[in-house]
This record gives structure tokens, C-alpha cells and sequence, in this order.
């Protein structure tokens, strides 16, 4: 596999000087991340992760970039690789392994294995990498080969030591089954080299990892199940269910680049079209608020009645899309379900209607049955945007293939979101290096007072004045001055 | 005490003749109040109620009135008072004396002991009321005197059987506190007055409830404590921790009747007015959603920074009241905390500004201050409507006298959120009754798929369409088609 | 006709004393109407109205005891009637007359006729009072003996001159027309008594009127067809057309007094509601705003496809009533048309919609047809509030009878709204008083820097800052620095 | 200048093939044009523009490409040249240039001079050209060679025309003043080379045209100075004066390209960011209601009361830019002033302030000082973007080089909006083709019928229906059934 070879990132960056442009990208970034830059400022001095050694993999962009700068204000050593193929910025992969003060002749940053359109090999063996510390070790003249934490985005990284020493201790890789899917293959295959290498390498690479914060749901349900079915090795904290990660990247999140993705997609103007939201969880609200405030009509899709009654109190019509699909201009899913928009939905709608997907997987939409219908024709208009042309002599245009679509036709979250969650990270993964103690093995949420630290070091960025509570206060409703001010199960 | 020897509710509407239009009124509400038709519809037929003796003790309004109705439409038997000196209308009262099918001349309804503008002695005499079912069992020929359950609204009910009990097991009321409350010296006189004429009635009624329904954050407060320290007699339902009840009532009551509340008391222009909403839960979230939708430009104070973050990401100034004081026309609390409006701060506000809480107790803004203030005048411009004149020169209008000016100017949340409180109601006092071994002594939530239900009762009467999960869905999410739909810990 | 000849308002201020719970109101309406104030700030030492003697017709409001003040204030002498026979507000009628230095027992305030619930024959009576000014010129020894403005609302003040003098003219008060309506043969009646005690009183009074300011588009638009006729006799000044009167009023004084008249009568929760505007002109624009601001839906009709567009790209459903009437649970006219509600469609409604008008005449909805619809019953649930029984089974709820909802139901435009509209008008009386040479018989609208001004008289007490135009910048876009700003056919 | 001897657009197209990319958008565009579309379907049968000769200038873009094609469509033979040096796209140019019918090889569409990124000798060349219809009348055999339509966007056409005729009459173009513009040097040389080859071209050309359609308010203020002047040598129509025009594209073109071009400008948060809307005329609104939907807090600036009060009323905060400027965080001029932001305002910004313009010039924001500032530094982000980092030690970011950064940033106003002002356009060419007896030389807006119509033209494409007046209810309110249904000073 001979492009395995190659593609350091050191290498490319050298080759294609993008750290400049990624270090003018960062900059601006910072200005967005208060609670990260309010860490540095705060954890700087003491540094708390001093002798962390951290294996990252989550999406290598501009905001990826500052967390893992962060992470190394704080006293870590890094390694990082992305956790999807396509979501990598390159510039910004480029700028942190330059590094703040480095130069592209002399790198001074975090070894980064990421670059935007990996294939699957390439994705797991960059994967692999952030597990092999022998050259860190060698020049610390330790003892150790891995790291002690993981820095997790949908699991792949835990998932990897977890299989690994699945199989190590099986003393064998099993057969491929004839279903698995090519990601799983690639899996197999990976662990089947590195068994042949080493029979206890992932063992001891479980053994020295002092737990994992997890940034998804996806991610937080393989915790949940492996913890569940007594395989969890190491503790784990589940950084998607603070308040300040779920509610803010969810609502706010959506409602931000929504629009965005719509507008860099078609430049259809928003004002006056029926626009029908599935799905009223956090992500549909956001999508719901985000259309009404561009002037559109928006009808509601919903499963459950509680979140239909809300929906209908905010002033939104809840229906079935059978009812009104022929009166939809644009189509956003966000449920986190399959077929939610399926091929009889696709032939029933209006000429050009709008169909994409903020929600989870590109199953939300039935794009499988769309690509197998026979007589429908894809006319590519721009990248991430094709007319579907169909036999009933309408089109649709479906945008991101069905995917993500505030990733694929805009940049994804804001920064100043993104700075909530990672700031979340940060703080969890100081809380299992400083205190292993209060994290037996096990999956849990950040406790409370932390998450509303993360709060509290975005609010001076907005010019948010903070009510401080008298003791007098204090003491009436039960809780102390600095907090935390609510019973585990608000629901804000 | 003469008074309390005619003021049966009975005699005074045969001699006020409010009835008839208190059943106008109750026929308007039917219409608003979905969910408790919809279970006269689900449940008048196999009657799970019958047996059912209710106790009931909240504020005696129109839509209580449709909620006693529909208990006795289920089957059970029932005796009311108010929860509130003040609350009850007495047109509602007299409807349901007089029942849907009886008249004037002959009543056919429900005992209800509760009548606007009570005093403490007679609150107290009413609420003692409910539990002497004496009447209804020589009529039955049964040996038991009094209800198997309670609906109870902030706990007086509950408070009279336990501490009744509690002073029974004693065999004396304590001497009464020198700094006791005015409210606690009349029960201990009610108490004082039972022990001379039974020494176990109490106990007797206690042994005989299978549990309470609580409404309110304080009564179950209450009786969290009560169960924490062992005293529990009986099983409790948190009525108002469902998602339907304090998400609903809330935020869209408070939405709904805030402006009602400041129309009615000041007649005064929202739009382009200065107001201020401290508190950014779910109150002060309905309180800034109505006043942004009358044109005010809203500023929110908050002490919890998750929430004042959520208030900011929602586009309203997050600042102290100290900063603003001067600018702000406008003053509405939401907080549940003591002491949020000073007298400092009321001596700083603009020449008339309004004054105002929604949030719970009256010393939200701290009146006690207010009304010692060397040098202030009380003018009352209409009733529960007063301008105080300052010794600076300066006067403010403070409404409902501190108190909830929603009820005290307004009519309280509108018979459609109460809908939903009360279906939760309802659906609470079958569980307790018809599944007792479910719910050993202790305090519960609804499980969420009745809470979905209540909600689920409440969407056809907006026209909202509902959308069904096929098997492949909800096993694809792991929910079974019909719910419920979420995890626990989810947000809303 | 012996009502008439008692009811002077001064001897029902002894009687009833509601002078002091006026003078109250009256207070707190001059906080919320700084336009005014501000015009006694400014004209109050120059006395530019010193000599006028104006005849008001307008409805006898707490908001106009504030103009009629303000008049005195600047030096006028005044007589006042209302212009409706049921919006006069006792209270402030009595305010007025005992004026703000008087005592009941001493009135120095001006001549108030006007009381709540005149009948037509005592409505024509006062507004002949305002006529009769020979007490005024016997104090003075003058020998003037009427008004010399009007300041009128609907032009009746207007109307009673005009037809007394072409009656005089004529020698005669013609024959009372066979199909004359009820109003046009009283006044028919006045005139002929007037007639038999002088054939040239209103000729008189017609010559010594230096003009009119009148209020609404009614009046405004019978002044037109006067003028057009060659009939007018005194130059008017069309304050209806003044951006800071028809643009307020009629978007802000709704978006104010709907959502209050819906509360007030029926205490319906408008969240989740089906709400149906008819008419997006500004009426239509601030009740939409309102019931959406409420988390209404709202579906909007529209007869003219530039509004329908506006609705359209302001993210409302337009439909036509036929389409939806059955989903709707509350109606709204604000069309200024006949008939957009007809019986057809209130046959067609669910069970007790809400069918009100905020538009002009009560025939917006087709009254008279359901009142005499065989079969259908008229409940009075309270004053303004019925239900009607229709022959389909089902009810719906009308307000105010037809009428104007956000007078009859609530409390109409509040003092703020009227602060901009009666600054217009004290402006145009100072305009025709002080510059007669400038305005030759004709109608006219107030120039664009006066009404500038009005607006600039509002901004202090909303915590406006204004900007402004240094003399370069006004040079550049071909102005001056103090305005006005915009050319004419500005839209605003 | 030999890059003018071979930059035909039809040369390019060959070479570039950019064409199909075009026609692809230009579908897409149709779909969201449907004012256009229908003037196809109403007019293509009668083909009232046949024998029309239209030169048009006006931004070459892929709306514009479907008005050139509704043009022809219509019988017009058409020339176009772009109003602007930056604003073609290249592939919509290839698209008209091959026409709907041909193809690359043989092109079978409409003359046009535009590319991206013309030279101001270029430009002037370019609309030379589409006075050029020599080729045209030898195909006809026709005695004209010029155009008799002018389509025009700021006036350039017009004013080549009026300053050649001028210096005709002169009999020579005058020196160049020492002071003069780069374009009027440019626009005297392109004379200048006229006069040396005939002496009457533009005189003949003159007499030639029937009349212009003008787009803008730039160009209608040129208009009307030279129609005072009594120079104006044909009618013209201000279409930009038309509701469906300046109500449109104002307010609802904005509110969707300032999000957008904000986004793709920095992508950054702006929820709970403050941004300061300078101007609140119809670009101010549609700004401020974009922000506040997209959850920033918005304060505006303003000089004109009336708009500032109207501000207030719709709930933001207006605040003179000096008393704020340290709290914002994002910057919007929509004035059509100059110094709106001074270089005062940008030294007192917070660090990393957006500062961009949506009004008209880049002077609103005083460019030329910041450019001229000793120790500025300028660093370019990416195109359009740029960092100033000021001596204060903090940055500023500025958007576009401070020009109109809705076009800069993003795309502009998007298809739909630009088929209302295109639907008046061609309305408007359509009435001076074939009614040229209504319309002496002057300057008239469309008749409301037309705007009227235009709105009519948008509807069903939203699915919006309409309410059609009975003959009775027309009558009543005194218009006809089909309209126009307003007077003509209306504001909407």
C-alpha cells in the first residue's frame, strides 16, 4: 500500500505551505473560542495535563486545531488524526503541526495524521499512528509506548484499542465475514498486520490509558454498550450530554449554518417558501427558528407528541409530510431516524424542491432508493448539489448526496460553538488525569458545576453580565454562592 | 367563631345564583381543555375511579371546576377546597355544587368549601372539611370516614393529615411558638380543636390514603423532605416534574398572561418599552418570548450562567439590575429567589415604572422594605394596582402588591395549559389508585409514557397531525412505535 | 325629550365624583404621553393658541382629557363632545371638567358633553354644545359667538355645520327621506329645531371656523369628497395621513389591543392556535405580529397581491377564508371592507371559534345576516361576549357584537400610540391657527418636518438616541441637518 | 488598447466553454423567477416587444441572463453590456451568448460585452457596443443603427447617449478638467474617438430611442436632475420606484444576503453577538430582522425620527454608534451615506469587529482614512476579507474593502427577488414599446396596476391564494374588482 508511505503531514506541509494561511484562520478563531483561550489562561500556569499523553481523533479543522493547542497550553503531549475522510481543513492541519512558534522549515507543533479525502486505509492507518508514541517515548526515555488518554469523536479510537486487545487476547484476528462492511474489513485488516507484528501491543496499550472523554451520541451509545456488556477498559465521560454541548451545538449550532449550507448551495431565496422541518429536537428547533427568521413558512414533522405540542405552542404547523409534500419548497430532516424523507415522499414533491439533512446519518433520506430507481438521472450542478431528475418529469435537488448537509455545503458549527463542547473536552480530560479517583471504570457526565464553568467562560465574550447570588439567597433556594444552581434534572 | 357555622358553599349559591353562569363558563372551558374530555371519553366507561374518595385542595377555579368533573366522570366521589384565600371564583364554585345535571333547587354536583376572599380561620375550616366524609359514608353504609386520596396543590392537605397525625402519636398539640406564623397558630388552633374530640382521627385518615397527587414545585419540595426524613405516610406523585406540566405551564402560561396581566393592570404600550425579566428559566423564558413579541426590547438578568448563556444565544442583553435600573420601564421577576428587586433598586427606577412578579412568593421584590420606607405613599389607583410615592420625588407602580400579578391582575394560566397539568392529574390519581402495588410509599414521577399521553390528548384539538414510526424506526432507534419516544435525562 | 336637560357633565361630576379617579388615570396617561407634555414644555410660554376657541369631537378618553389639556395648556379655550356614543370614559369626562386646579365643588376645567351610553338624540345634543359658545363671549364681551377651529373625528362636528348652513341657505331643513337612517333623522331633527330659532346660526358659525384637523380615514375621506364637490367652506388638515399617526396607530395600537381585547374576553391561550388576519395593510401587519408573538399560527387573507406578497415573504400562510375555515379557532377582520366574513363561512367554522373585528364597521362580518338566521341563539356569556347557537350543532363566539373588538373588548390604542396621534393634531390646530395665510380652503396633510417632529417628541422617553447629520453628510444626500429626511412618496 | 480588439464574449464562450455551467443555473434560476417565466407564457404569443431594439447595461448575472432571454422571448432583439466592472458571471454571459436553442459551436443568443473583471476602458468600451447595431439593420436591411430601448442600471447608457449628443452639438468633447474622475477621463476619450469618426452618431442615436427603463436610485436621481434641467431627450420609467421593486429587493434581498454574505465572509456565530444596523430605512429592516433571527441583539442607528421611533416600536435599541461602539461586535451600514463609520469608530472597536456595508458606496465607511493610516497594517484573510491591524494594538476585520459586501461576500439578492424588479422591467419596456403616446418625455413610475401585477405575477410560485373582491365589496371601498386596490401614496 504504497500511499501509506508517504503522507506524513510534516511532509505536505512543507510541500504546500498552507500553515501560514491555517495560522491566520487560527487567529480568528481564537477570538471565537473564549472558553478555550479563558482555559489556557487559567490552567496555563499550573498545568494540569503536565505528562498527559493524549491520542485525538476527532475532525482536523480550524477549531480542532485551537482545542489541540489548547490541550498543549495546558501541559499535554498530542498526537492527532481525524475521525472522518472528508472533514479534515487542511490549512489547519498544516498550522498546528507547524505549530504557534514553529516555522514550516522547522516544525515545532503536534504530529497530525489527517489530510481532507482519506480513503479507509488511509483513514485507519492515520488512526493507528496516534497510538504509536515510541518516538516520544525514545526521546523521553520512558518506558511507555502509548498514551494515557483518548480524545474521542464517535468512538474509532476507543473502538481500535478495544478490538485490538479483543483479538490479541483471542491470539487471532477472526476470518472477515462476508457481510462485514469494507469499513470493518479495513478494521480487521489493520489488527491482522499489527498481530503479526506484536501479540500484546493494544493489550498494553489498554492497560496504560486512563480513560477516554467521547464528544458524541454515537460514540456515548458504543460506551454505554460496552460498559454495559462488562468490556469497558478505562473510565469514560460523556462530553455530548452537558447542557452546554447537546442544547448549544444542537439548537444554536443548526440554526447558524442551516441557512448557511441552503444559501452556499442554491442561493434560493428562503423568504415566503414552505420550508418542513423533521424532527423537533434540539436540531429541529434550531432549523424551525433559523427559516422563520428568513421569512419562510415552516411546517413541523414529529413523532413524538410532546415535542409536536411544542412545536404547535411556537406557532408552527405539525403534520405528516404525506399531507403537505407537495407544497414544500425545502425539505430538512433532522430526527436521527432512517427513511424519514422516503422515494414516494421524493416523487410527490413540487419541481426543484430543496432536500437535504442536518440530522445524523444520509439514511434520513431514502438515498439508496433514490440512486437504484430506474429512469432517474443525476445531473451534478455544482459539487454537493445535483438535480435528481426524475421519471415523472420533475426534478429535486438533493444536496450533499443526502449527508450532512451544514458540513458538506457550509463549514459546519461556528467556532463559538464549538468552543462550549471543546471546552468541555478540555476540562474533562483534565478532570480523569487529575482525579482517576472519582472515575472508577464506568461512562459519566461531567458534573454539573463544570458544565456551568463552560457557561460561564463564554458569557464575557457577549458582554454578559453575571448576577451574583447574596448568601442570604443562597441559602433560600438550597444551593451554594458559586453553584451548582439547578437539580440534576432541569431541563433548562 | 360564628361565621363558620353557614358558610356552606351549598347555601350560598342558593343564594347568589352564581351557578348558571359559572356553567357557561365551564362549558367554554370543556372546549379548551382537550385532555380531561378526552379521558371522560377513554375512561367514562370502565369508570377506574370508582371506589375513588378524592380530597381535593387546589384553587377552585373554571378549570378546576372541568377537572373535579371529570374525576366524578371516571367514577370516583369527591369533597374540595381552594388552596388560596383568594384564588377561587366563585361562579365556578357555585357550578359545581349545583353538577352539569342538577339545578339550584336540587344540587347534584361536589362539596366545595371555598369562596373568594376567605379568611385564615375560614381557609383552614375548609380545608378540614375534605377529609370528613362522614355524610358520604352513612349514605354508602361503610365503616371508613374519610378519602383514600388526596389532589393536593402546595401541600396544606397533606401538611393537615401528617402533622394531625403527628400531634395524635403525641398525644398533644405543641404550645404554639412564640414567633410562630400567623398561618401555623391557626393550625395548631384546628388541631388543638380535633384532639379535644378525637384522639386518632387523623391517624385513622392517614392509615386510609393511598396516596397524593402534588402540583407544585413547593408541595413537592415538601414532601421530598417529608420522605427524606422518614415521615412519608403514603405514596406521592410529582405532578409537576412531568415534562407537560412544568415546561407548558411555565413558559407558555407565563407567555400567555404576563401581557394579560399588564394590559389589564396598566393599559400601558409594550412596544418600545424597556423591560426587564430576571430569571431565564422557563418562566423568564415565556415572560421574554411574550414581551419581545409586543415590541419591548428585553433585558434578562440571571445568576445561573447556563441559562444567562441560553438567554444571550437568544439575542436578549444578559446584564445586572444595578447597571440598568435607570433605563429599564418594565420590571417582571421570575426567578423563585428572595430579595431580586431591592428597595435600592426601586429607589433608582424611572418615574412610574412597573413593578412586577411572576415568579412565586411576594418577597421576590421585597415589599416588607417597601412598605417600611420612611416617607413612602401608597396610592391605590385601582385595586391591585398601586403607585408608591418615593421620598425622592419619584413613584413606582407595583402590581398585585408583589404578588403574582398573572392571578392578581390577570386570570392565571389560560384553561389550556391547565389542560395539560390537570390530564397529568387525573392520569396520577388512576395510577395511584387502580396500580397501588406500583407506587410503594415514596415520591414518583409520571412515567414518561403517560406524560406523553397527556400531550398525545392535547394535539388533535390544535390540528396537529402526528407521525408514526414504522416497526423498522423505532427498532432502528431502539423505541418500541408507541413510545416513549426518549431517553430519561432528555432535555425538551 | 326631558333627558336632555339635565345631563350637563358638570352636575354629574357632583354627582357621581369621579373626578378624582380620573385626575389619577390622567396622571399616568401624561407619563405615557410625551409628545404632549413635551408641547406644553415648548408652546406653553408663547401661548400660540391664545384666542382659539376650539369645538373637539373626539372620542371623551382619558388619552384626550390629556389633549384637551394640552390645548388649554397652549393657551386655547375649549368645548368638547365625544364622537361615539359609548367611549367616553366617565372618570375622565369628569377629570376634564373639574380640570386640574379645580375641586368638584369649584370646576375650573373645560365643558365636557359626553357620557358613556348616550342615546342618538343626546349624542347630537352634545355635539351641538360645542357650538354654543355664548357663555364664553358674554365673560369676554365678545361678539364672536362660536368656535373658530374644530378638531373633529369622523367629521359629524364637521358634518352639523356644513348641513346647517346649506339648510339655512336653503331656506329649509328638507323632508326626512323615507329610507333615512335612524342617525340622519335626528340630525335632521336638530337642524329643523335649530332652524325655527335662527336661519343663520350654523352660516354664522360656518364662516367664523378657521378650519378643521381631523382624525380619521372616514372623516378624512369625506373632507375629500367635499372639497372635490366645491362644498367645503374652511380649510382641513388631514392628521390621518401623517406617517406617525395611520402607520402607529393603526400597526403598534393593534399589535397592543388585540391579543388584550382576546384576553379580556374569552381568556383563550392564543399559543397553538389556528389565528385567521384578514387584511395585511398595517391593521392586518400588527395583529399578525401580535398573535404570532403569542405562538399562534397564523393564516392571513388578502385581497391585493402586493400585501399578499408582503404576508407571503413575512413567512404567514395566505389563503382564502373558504380554504381554511374550518381549521380556525380564531378570526380576526381588519380589512376596512364589508362582508369578509359572511354567514357562509360562520356556518362553516368549528365549535365556538372566536369571530372579532379590528377593522372599521361592525358589517366587516356579516351581522346582520346571522341575526337574522332562523334558528341560531345568542347566549350573552358577559357584556361583549356571545355565544351563538348556529342551526349546524355547533356555537361560535362573537365579540363586541361585531364591533371594534379592541375598543369594546379591551381598552383600545394606548396613551403612547395617541400621544403621536394627538401631537398631530395639536400641531395642525397651531398650523391653521398661527399660518391661516399658509392654508387657502383645501385639504392637507401635516409637512414631513412636523411630522418629524411628533416622532422626535417620542424618542426621550424610549431611551432613543438620535443621530446626527453632520452638515456634510446632509449636503451629500441633499438635505438639511434638521430634516425633514426622506422625500414624500417615502414608504417608510 | 489591443485588449479590446478581441475580447468578444462570443470568443471567449468558444474558448472557455463555459456555457452548459450557465445554462444549468439558468434553469434553476427560472424556477425562481417566476414573475419572468409568466410574461413568457402571457406574451410569447403576441410578441409585443417585436421590432423593439434594446440596449441593455445592467449587472450580467444569471438573473439577468433570464431577463435578456424573457426579452427576446418577448420579440426583442437585444445588446447587453454589464453596469459593472466586477459583477458579470462569466458562465451566465456564455449561457445568453449561446442562447437557450444553440450551442457553443454555433451560438445562437444575444450579443453580450461583459466579463468579470473589466478595465474601466474596457467597460466603456463594452457599452459602446450595445449601441452598435450596424450588424443587426444589414441583416434587416434596415435603415436604423441603433437601438430605440434603452434597459438601464445607474444611468451609464443614458448618459453616454446624453453626453455624446451634447458634444456633438458642440461640435467637440472639451478638455479634460485637471480634477477629473479616472471613468469621466475614460468616458471623454471614448467620445472623444467617436467625434473623430462621425459627427452625429450620437445625436441619431439619440433620436432614435423610444425611451429608458431604469433600475436604480442612483440613476433615477440622474433622471430627474436632467429632466429639471430640461435635458432628459426621451421618457423614462423609474422602476425603481415601484413597491414590488423598493420594498423588496431592499428589505427582503437584504435580510437574505447579509447572513449570508457574513458567513461566507467569516463564518462566524452571530447568535448572541451584538451587531449595530446602521440606517433603518428598507435595507436597515430587512438587516435588523436577519440578525435578530439569527439570535444576535441589535442595536440601530438612526437620524430620521420617524424611522428611529419605528426602530423602538419593533423592539431594538437605538443608540447614537459613539455610545456603543466598544460592544459590538459586528458592523452594518445600509444608509446611502457617507463617514457613516468614521475612522474614530474603527480605532474604538472591539478587537476583531466585522465592519462591512449594505447601502450603497464604500465611503459609508470611511475607506479612504483607514487606507491613509500611518502604522495600519492590512492583511488579507482571504479575497474580500481582510484584517486591518490598527496601531491600537487591536484588528479590525472589513468586509469587501468596505464596498457593498452582500455582492463582495455572497451572491446579492437572489432570484427571486430580482424577478420582481425584472418583472417591472420588462412591464416597463413593454408600455414606453407600445404605448409611446402615454408617455411624453418625463419620468413616470410604473401605474399601480403594473406593480399590482407584478406582486399577482410572484404568488402561486408560494403558493399563496388570493382573495378576489365581490363587485359589492369593490364598490364599497370604491375601487374596481381588479384593482389597483390602493391610493398612490400607500406606504405598505
Amino acid at each position: 500500500m504504497s500511499t501509506l508511505t508517504t503522507p506524513t503531514v510534516t511532509f505536505k506541509v512543507a510541500d504546500i505551505e498552507l500553515a501560514e494561511a491555517g495560522r491566520h484562520q487560527l487567529r480568528l478563531a481564537e477570538n471565537e473560542m473564549p472558553g478555550l483561550m479563558a482555559l489556557r489562561d487559567e490552567f496555563g500556569p499550573s498545568q494540569p495535563l503536565a505528562g498527559a499523553r493524549i491520542a485525538g481523533s476527532l475532525h482536523m479543522t480550524v477549531q480542532t486545531a485551537v482545542l489541540i493547542e489548547t490541550l498543549v497550553a495546558l501541559g499535554a503531549t498530542v498526537r492527532w488524526a481525524s475521525c472522518n475522510i472528508f472533514s479534515t481543513q487542511d490549512e489547519a492541519a498544516a498550522a498546528v503541526v507547524v505549530g504557534p512558534t514553529g516555522t514550516v522549515a522547522e516544525p515545532a507543533g503536534v504530529p497530525v495524521f489527517a489530510w481532507k479525502g482519506e480513503t479507509l486505509d488511509e483513514y485507519w492507518w492515520c488512526t493507528e499512528q496516534i497510538f504509536d508514541w515510541s518516538a516520544e517515548a525514545a526521546a523521553a526515555g520512558a518506558d511507555w509506548t502509548g498514551p494515557n488518554l483518548i480524545l474521542d469523536d464517535g468512538g474509532d479510537a476507543t473502538l481500535l484499542v478495544h478490538k485490538g486487545r479483543e483479538f490479541e487476547l483471542a491470539g487471532a484476528v477472526p476470518e472477515t465475514p462476508a457481510d462485514a462492511s469494507t469499513e470493518y474489513r479495513v478494521i480487521l485488516d489493520v489488527l491482522r498486520r499489527s498481530l503479526a507484528t506484536s501479540t500484546d501491543r493494544w493489550t498494553t496499550i489498554a492497560d496504560g490509558i486512563g480513560g477516554v472523554t467521547e464528544e458524541t451520541t454515537t460514540g456515548v451509545h458504543r460506551l454505554y454498550e460496552l460498559h454495559a456488556a462488562g468490556d469497558l477498559r478505562f473510565p469514560a465521560i460523556n462530553v455530548n450530554d452537558s447542557v452546554t454541548k447537546s442544547k448549544f451545538d444542537n439548537k444554536y449550532g443548526i440554526r447558524h449554518s442551516l441557512p448557511d449550507g441552503l444559501n452556499r448551495a442554491t442561493d434560493v431565496l428562503m423568504g415566503g417558501k414552505v420550508a418542513l422541518v423533521a424532527g423537533y429536537g434540539d436540531v429541529g428547533k434550531g432549523a424551525a427558528e433559523a427559516l422563520r427568521g428568513q421569512g419562510a413558512r415552516v411546517i413541523v414533522t414529529e413523532v413524538d407528541p410532546i415535542c409536536a405540542l411544542q412545536a404547535a405552542m411556537d406557532g408552527f404547523q405539525v403534520a405528516r409530510l404525506e399531507s403537505v409534500v407537495g407544497d414544500v419548497d425545502i425539505f430538512v430532516t433532522g430526527t436521527g431516524n432512517k427513511d424519514v424523507i422516503t422515494l414516494d415522499h421524493m416523487l410527490a414533491m413540487k419541481h426543484l424542491a430543496i432536500v437535504s439533512n442536518v440530522g445524523h446519518f444520509d439514511n434520513e433520506i431514502d438515498m439508496a432508493a433514490l440512486e437504484s430507481l430506474e429512469g432517474a438521472e443525476r445531473v451534478e450542478i455544482k459539487p454537493q448539489v445535483h438535480e435528481w431528475r426524475l421519471p415523472t418529469g420533475r426534478s429535486i435537488l438533493v444536496l450533499s448526496e443526502g449527508r450532512l448537509m451544514n458540513l458538506g455545503n457550509a463549514t459546519g458549527h461556528p467556532s463559538f460553538v464549538m468552543s462550549n463542547s471543546f471546552t468541555n473536552q478540555v476540562l474533562a480530560q483534565i478532570e480523569l488525569y487529575t482525579r482517576p479517583e472519582a472515575y472508577p471504570v464506568g461512562v459519566y457526565v461531567l458534573p454539573k458545576h463544570l458544565d456551568e464553568k463552560v457557561a460561564r467562560l463564554h458569557l464575557d465574550a457577549l458582554g454578559v453580565e453575571l448576577t451574583e447570588l447574596s448568601p442570604e439567597q443562597a441559602a433560600y433556594i438550597g444551593v451554594t454562592v458559586d453553584g451548582p444552581y439547578k437539580v440534576d434534572h432541569y431541563r433548562y
